[in-house]
Order: structure tokens, then C-alpha cells, then sequence
């Protein structure tokens, strides 16, 4: 074995965090100063980004965060939480089962959502309007993704009282200058295109499209409205799994006992001869 | 940075393979005598223990292997499996987050009852009757672990149709001289011990509890337990998240979607004064 | 099948959440009266404890989450996370693994202290001095979890700079009156015991003993301590998935290339005849 | 909250298991029927496809899992299973936090390739020679994957010891009539239009190309391969956690601790004002 290849330290390369005995510092600053004088949402851009936000852009970013912890044991991530509850391990395996099913279809909503208004903001620097810009990528995305657009429409709440409330801030905080409101203008654009095909039925945005108008109004590249949506959920994941653990129960499965499950495959039969 | 400790390669250390480039042994069998000549059931005996079972001795672990490999959607963790298949994660995930959750109540009644067999042979060791060492055994892990005696008993089988055909295969083995069959009187007289304290009314035993007979008479320590419980289970969530991703499906959350379900907290109320 | 039972929207209960069409409220409050006007600390401070928390409060709470986000690659939480992302996983999977590694060592140093502190406060509030309880829950302590005291030592920092900030912020706010001040007592009496116990050398308390400070000034129960260090430590592990993720790297192993690993089993032999 | 919809068993839906109080079937099979009369690579086809294979087919499969049980702690899935047996999980987490990283690029190769495989399998089909179809599929699986090919070419193993043998082995149960060949000769086409495109220089086929063919040839689908390597590599992946945990150890990092990492971020700098 060769030992003396002196890369070994180089291995692990990066730009968060620097370390000396008695020394932490992320991205240059002392973790003693930051520490009381930096809020949680801050620290979350300041370690993503590399840099700090200005005070508006981390209170825009704390809202979106505010707005997704939770929606309730119908989720399956709050399900699986739940579950892996009364299973009989800790609290980080709960939440580790339960972020993990963020997945495409269950956490990927914000991130295509960034995508898909990144692609119009694109559509509108090569020169077509708003809504050209908005048709253009509303087609690139139904190609890609299918029919369900994602950040539009809810199965279950027919207006997400969250998104309003997300879009009011960003109004505001765009009047203050502390965004620039581009992405607001794109995501009420979708909207209104989608209400168009629909003759008029409008198809509203959900907390997934309002928490991408914040994002890509930050600046966040798409992949970290994931990122940042398994941060926000898990809040509601570790809450969810201690008031379990606190009810007790034991290997708690979806329903209750006497329901079991539909049985529909080949009835009883004998195995062949060896 | 000091990059002159020439013990980097030494950090890794396994006993369980060696590699060079084009050679890859196992325990120091060559990997390409191992394919074709030994089963699967008898590598998992090797990698996890360090030599090769005897054709006895794997068919065994094969029986034991075989009989846990699925309890349906009502066990916590083929729910979650399909769940996290309906939400846009790979197969390997979806297995991840289920098998995550084989912790000490879903996954270590074997692990359990192994350590209780152990410790009632071990009374046996010190001089003990069966009967003495079952009593002081069962004393000792109801203080520890609760009522509820891990490998007896069970909430939905009145009788756990693969327990007995499991022991009838040590039995078996017994007779053959493959296992010593020590562990069998044991289980059976835990069995005896349980009947005779609720005035004859059986609380037979079930599949943790007889394949603990199996692992005991094996000679897998009792974490191990667990562990193969851990790869036979994942062959039911392999095949349920499949399945589950066949049948479509998004966000599929524990109920079907009327039914949500009881909120018993505060009623609505208004945030104050900031 | 029995379908008759009408309690199938019992089986899921909780505190946490309610929910109608349009309707979104935690813990009572209207989510969109939340967004806005509450942080995030505070937020998860109402998620899991069910009221919200008083500003004083929900700053320090602020501060141990801020200060536990990231401990570099070194540690293994980091490293699955960065590795994870070569792997070609969902942010939301590299989290999940990495999460899942903040078990009883890694990430249960926080819980214990609480714990510790707990029992000392018990112990006075029993009667007993503060040195005398210091030294009856630090006997139970080490009886229980070996002789590394959880929450003082650290392997790399001679002090760990994080602490003496944390405990700075606890005496501030214990003069505004926002927490007792009673956990700080308690955190320095083990402190000056253990340095006691060593002839004056001190083992000065880390960032788990002065977040577990807090945690027990702040009233969460020891368990949620684990809890809130995985939200916290959450942050940094998104940000180094992510920062991986940019660097590239496929199947991106603990060490360069050449280093391997020592292998110290059987040399290499032939399978036995079949 | 209406709960009189009758279809709440239906929510669940499965061909695998039934069950009924003392009966257990998989896929129409009694559990005590299968259990000493059927190995684990046949429970594991069954389960998955719904039938039994025959004895050859169910040695093919049993081959294939045998040969990628581990690649040593150089494989994130092992060095992650490792790390988490060092932070106070259990067995179950382990495996889980290493599986879970089984992603496209790590566990995904075998998925790739019989995808490629059965694309050259259809434009035979369609009237393409073999080398026509092997370089059509070759230009489409570049143009969607890069350069790498799933299934050819090792990093580390001039030769991979484990694809010939493979081979070997698929070639015999072709000459058996227990498979077709197709796939042999498929994959074998890929390696000579490979090497012919660079000159002679052979880039052979792995283990992720050769149990590829297996899995072909076995008519399984291709995200089954991807489930299938899954169920082979935990039982290295529970081989070295459990190893791992009796060196001890805790909160084991990648590298030794004098290494750390490379830090290129911003130097240490101040807060701005607030």
C-alpha cells in the first residue's frame, strides 16, 4: 500500500467550515460571533450560500421556512415519522426515514417550481414577453414532467391559505426593495396562464409555487428549494414523531387492526414437486 | 497539516475482504470460486461470521432466512416502503427508510429472545434445571424489557403458522447432528414456563421466537439476530415498493383521503401582542 | 374483512396540526397569521412544545441551534453526507443517511447532559447540596454511560469555543430574567467537579453540555435535545451534500484511491470439497 | 371527517401476501410449505416476480447475488455502514444509512445495463443486425449517461475477476436450455464494439454488466436489478457494520484525525455591523 501520497488531506475539501483546536469559523466568521448575533435562518443562508443576507432577505427566507414545516399524518412523511415512532429506535432514525421520502414527488414540487420560473425568467432575457415566456416554459415543463405543474393546484385545499400570505411578503418586501419581484410577476403569469386553458377555473398556486417565488427571488438555485423544504418539513417530522412516541403504541401500522389490506393474487395452491 | 502518518491505510481494517487489482477474496476465498459454488445463504454465514456453514447448518439459516421475508402492509415497515415508492425515491431508498425502522420493538424480538435463550443456557452452565434457568431467564427479561416476552405470543396469529414448521427443522437437524438441539428444549420450555403462569393457556411461541432457536443453535450472537432479520425482511419491502410502484400512486399517505384524522389540540386563537 | 369499524380517522391523533380545505392552524394559530410574524426558532419551538415561545426565549433557543450546524467532514454525520452526494441521491436521501448517524454517540451527547442536569436538579431539589448532587448524578452518570461524561471533553478543541459564548447568552438572559439560571449552576458545578476530580486539570464542558444547558434552562424534555441537534446539525448537512454535489466525484470513498485498506483475515484458500 | 366510505381495506392492495389468523400465503404459497423447501434466492424471485423459478434459474439468481455482496470500506455503502456502527445506532440504522446511498451512480450500474441490453434486444427486433442494434443502443445510452457505460470498464480491476465467471456460468445454463443467451451475446457484443472503438483496448465488462446479463437473461425488469443489488450488498454492508462495531471505536471519521480537510473558503473575517 502506498502511504506516501501526501493528498490525503485533500481529500475533504471545503469552503464551509475551517478548524483549528479551539478555532471553528464558517465561511471566515468565529462561530462565537455568530452565535446570538446571527438568527437560525441566517445561518441556514449564510452556510448554503457563503455569504450573510441582508436582515429583509432572511426574513423573507424565515417565512418560506415558517410556511412548510408541517401538514399533517396524511403526508407520508409525517406518516412514516409516525410510525417509525413505535418502532422502537431514536428520534434521528424517525426523522431519517421520514426526510428520506422527500423525494421527486413529495419534496421535488419547490425545485421544479424554481426551474420552471428560471426557465421563463431565461425566456424573457432572450426577448419574449411575459407570457410568451410563461408558455414557452409551462410547455417545456408539462414535457418534461407531465400534466401536474408543479407549485399549482392542491388536492386538498382549494386556496393554500399559505400562498397569499408568501406572495403579500414578497409584494412587500419588493416595494422595500430588498428583492426585485421578477419572480412574483412569473408565478402570478403561471397562474393566470393556467386559469386561461382552463377557461377561466383557476388553478391556484400552492405553498410549492409561493415558497419558489421566494427562493428564486433570493437567488437559490433550484435544487436547494429541496433542500431547504427537508429542513422546514423535518421541524414538523420531529414534532410529530415525539408526540408519537409520547401516545405510545407499538409497531403502528397504517390502519387500524381489523382492516388489513385487499388481497388480489393467485389463490392457495400447492408447490410444484421438487 | 501533518501528512507523514503513514497509518492512513490503516484506518480501514477488515478481515472480511482483501483486494488487489483483478483479486477479490472473501474471508480469503476467491470470489470466483465462491459464484456458483456457494448459495446466497451460506455467503451471508461467511462474510457475517468468518468460515463456511456445513450444507446442514446453511439450509437452516436458509429456513429462517425464508420465513421472515414478509408480514404485509400492516408492519411498519412494508407501509412505509410503500409509501416512500409513491413519492419519487429510488428502490434503494424506499428499502432504506423501511428497514430504518426494524428498531428494537419491530425488528429485535429476535435479537431479544436470542440473549434470553443465552442467558438461560448460561443458568443451565451454573448448575441450573431447565426449569430454574427458564424461570430465572424469563425473571430477568420481563425486568428489562417489560411484559412482554420477545418471541411469544402475537397479536394477530393465534398460532404463528411458521413456528412450528421452524422447529420442526431443527428437530430435524438435531437428529442429524447438524445443531446440538439444546436451544429447542430451551424455547419450548420458555413456552411451558408462559403456559404454566397463565393456568395452562398457551402463549406460543412465534416466528422471532423460533428463529432465535435457529440463530441460537447456530451460534449467531444475538445482535446478529437482527441483522438477518433486517435482510430477510428486505426482500418483502423490495417487493412491496416494486409492487406499489406497478400500481401508481403519489404521495400515498397511511388512510384514503376522507378520513385524516383526529386533531385534539387548542382551538383556533390569535397570535399575541408581538 | 371488517370495514365497519368507525375509527379509522382515530388512529391518527395529534395536537400538532388541523386541518380543512383552506384551513392550516398549529397548535391553534392560522398558519398564515404565523408566516410573517414568527421565526423560525420560534416555530420550532411551538411545533414540539405547543405554545409559543417568549422572544427572550426563542433568542436563546436561536443561539444552540445556530451553534451545532457543522463540525466538518470529519465528523461522520458530514462525511456520509458529502459521500451521499456522489452516490447519485436526492438532497433529501444524502440527508437522511447522514441524519441517521446522529445515534446515541454521535448525536445523544446533548440528550444525556440533560439528563444528568435533570437528575442533579432532583437531587437538590431532595435536599441535597449542589455539590453533593453534582457528585451523586455524575456517580449515576458514569455508572450508566461509561467514564466520558457527556456534554464536557472534547477530542480536538482544548476548549471548545462554542460553550463559553453559549453560557455567556444563558447568564444574560437569566439576568433579564428569561430563564432561571439554575442549569448554568448546575453545568459549572460538574465542570468544577470533574476538574476536582483531576487535580485541578479541567475537562472543560463542549457545545453538547452548553446547548444541554439551555435546553434544560429552556424546559425540553432531554429526549428533544437529540432532536433539536439533528434540525441544527440538518443545516450543515444540506450544505455540504450540496457543496460535494458541486465538486463532483462519483462513488466517492473515505480515502484517495491508493490508500485501501489493512486486511488482517485468513490468507488466501481453497473452497472445502462440496 | 366522514367515515363511512367502505373502502378503506382497499387502500392497501396486494398480490404478494394474504393473510388470515394462523394462515400466511405468499403469492398463493403457505408459508410453512416454502419454508425448508425452498432456498432464498427462490423466496426472493418469487416474491418479486410471483412465481417460482425452476432449480436452474433460481442458481443463476442465486450467483448474481452472491457476487456483489461487497467491494470493501473503499465503497461509500461500506465506509458509510462502518461510520454508522461507531455513532450508537443500531444494526438496522447502519444498513439503512448504507443502502440508501445505492443511487444511480452507485448501485445504479446494473439498472443502466439491462436497460441497454434490452434496448439492443429491441432493435433487433426490429431487424437490426447484432452490431447495428450494439452500436445504436451504445449512441443512445451515451447520449443520455455520458461516456461511462453502466457495465464496463473497473476503476480498480484491470480484469473484474467476478464477470467472467459470470459469464461462465450464464453460458452453461444457455447450453442447459435454461436460458436463452441472448444477453451473453448481447453484452459480449457491447465489449467488442467497445474495444473496437478504441483501438483494440478492451474496457470489460464488470460485475454490474455480467449480473446485468443474468438479470436479461432472467427476464427480470430493469429497476429490478437495481433491487436486487440492494438485497446482495447489505449483506456486506451488515458484514462490516457488525465488524466495525466489535473494533469499537466512536463517531469513527473517513480519515484519521491529524488529516481533517482542505479549507480554500474566505479567510477569518468580521460580522458586519448589525
Amino acid at each position: 500500500m502506498d502511504v506516501d501520497d501526501p493528498r490525503v488531506g485533500d481529500w475533504w475539501r471545503t469552503s464551509i467550515i475551517e478548524m483549528r483546536p479551539g478555532v471553528i469559523r464558517y465561511r471566515g466568521y468565529a462561530i462565537e460571533e455568530l452565535i446570538g448575533n446571527v438568527g437560525f435562518a441566517q445561518m441556514i443562508w449564510l452556510m448554503t450560500r457563503g455569504e450573510l443576507p441582508t436582515q429583509g432577505q432572511g426574513r423573507l427566507l424565515e417565512a418560506a421556512l415558517v410556511s412548510a414545516v408541517d401538514h399533517g399524518p396524511q403526508a407520508p412523511s409525517i406518516a412514516v415519522a409516525r410510525m417509525a415512532a413505535t418502532c422502537g429506535v431514536g428520534l434521528n432514525n424517525a426523522m431519517a426515514s421520514a426526510v428520506n421520502v422527500l423525494g421527486d414527488v413529495h419534496g421535488g414540487a419547490g425545485e421544479q417550481a424554481v426551474s420552471l420560473y428560471e426557465d421563463i425568467a431565461a425566456r424573457q432575457d432572450a426577448g419574449a414577453s411575459l407570457q410568451e415566456a410563461v408558455r414557452g416554459g409551462l410547455e417545456a415543463a408539462i414535457a418534461r414532467h407531465g400534466k401536474f405543474v408543479a407549485g399549482f393546484g392542491h388536492r386538498f385545499h382549494p386556496v393554500d391559505p399559505r400562498a397569499p400570505r408568501l406572495l403579500a411578503l414578497v409584494d412587500e418586501a419588493a416595494r422595500a426593495g430588498v428583492v426585485g419581484g421578477r419572480f412574483a410577476a412569473i408565478g402570478r403569469g403561471v397562474e393566470a396562464e393556467l386559469a386561461a386553458r382552463r377557461n377561466g377555473r383557476r388553478i391556484p398556486m400552492n405553498i410549492d409555487g409561493a415558497t419558489a417565488v421566494i427562493y428564486a427571488e433570493l437567488g437559490f438555485p433550484a435544487p436547494l428549494a429541496r433542500g431547504l423544504f427537508c429542513l422546514s418539513r423535518s421541524v414538523g417530522i420531529l414534532s410529530h414523531a415525539w408526540e408519537q412516541a409520547g401516545q405510545g403504541g407499538r409497531n403502528k401500522g397504517p390502519v387500524p387492526r381489523g382492516y388489513l389490506w385487499t388481497y388480489d393474487g393467485p389463490g392457495p395452491r400447492e408447490l410444484p414437486p421438487a
